[in-house]
């Protein structure tokens, strides 16, 4: 258990975790859990488009990674905060990395996406 | 055009592109050409798992975002080589960051899991 991972052997469990942190929610969830706090509420607000089973699964296998805190509130209603973990900081610093250099070079993603569409219909 | 993206925004384009840098396959495919130009089959047996069609789909989604750069050498039999481009270098570098640290965290992530389902047992 003590060996380090290779996520390009497809029997290390190192690639579930993969999935769990660059799926398309599992990455958007860590990278705004980086904000702060949030109730599940909160947080499927923050991540338009999921859906509360979609959001349930994916922060339950986050939590399981040791990524995610999940703290319920014993009042009445019940309340239940979701935050990341010291390593899920970590974790989700990479992610938002990622996002950060993908908002910041849109325009140029999107003029290379426009230049291949132009050369493919030239083709045809 | 020239707006900066938010991943956050459901309607924005930065999210397939997100799709396409942080999916399971995509991910993979932009960390092992970090190590250099490969052509179809290197790429396939380096990146254990994926199906040739899924390969030539990732690869033909990271051409059209201007990551990867296809070239084709006209001889007998014809021969194709992918790299990366200056944009997908940087893109790359930032999924193998993530890569690299969940590798190096594994031990740390597996006894997160192991208490995870520990705590779950002793619940039933």
């Amino acid at each position: 258990m003590e060996q380090r991972g290779d996520v390009y052997d497809r029997n290390c469990p190192s690639r579930a975790i993969v999935d769990h942190a660059t799926g398309h929610w599992g990455s958007l969830v860590l990278g705004k859990l980086l904000e702060g706090t949030m109730r599940f509420g909160e947080l499927r607000r923050a991540v338009a488009g999921v859906s509360e089973k979609m959001l349930a699964q994916t922060l339950q296998a986050l939590e399981r990674d040791g990524l995610v805190h999940r703290e319920v509130h014993p009042v009445i209603p019940p309340h239940v905060d979701y935050s990341l973990t010291p390593l899920g900081t970590q974790a989700a610093e990479r992610v938002r990395g990622l996002f950060t250099w993908i908002e910041d070079h849109l325009p140029t993603l999107l003029a290379a996406q426009a230049a291949y569409d132009t050369r493919r219909a030239e083709k045809v």
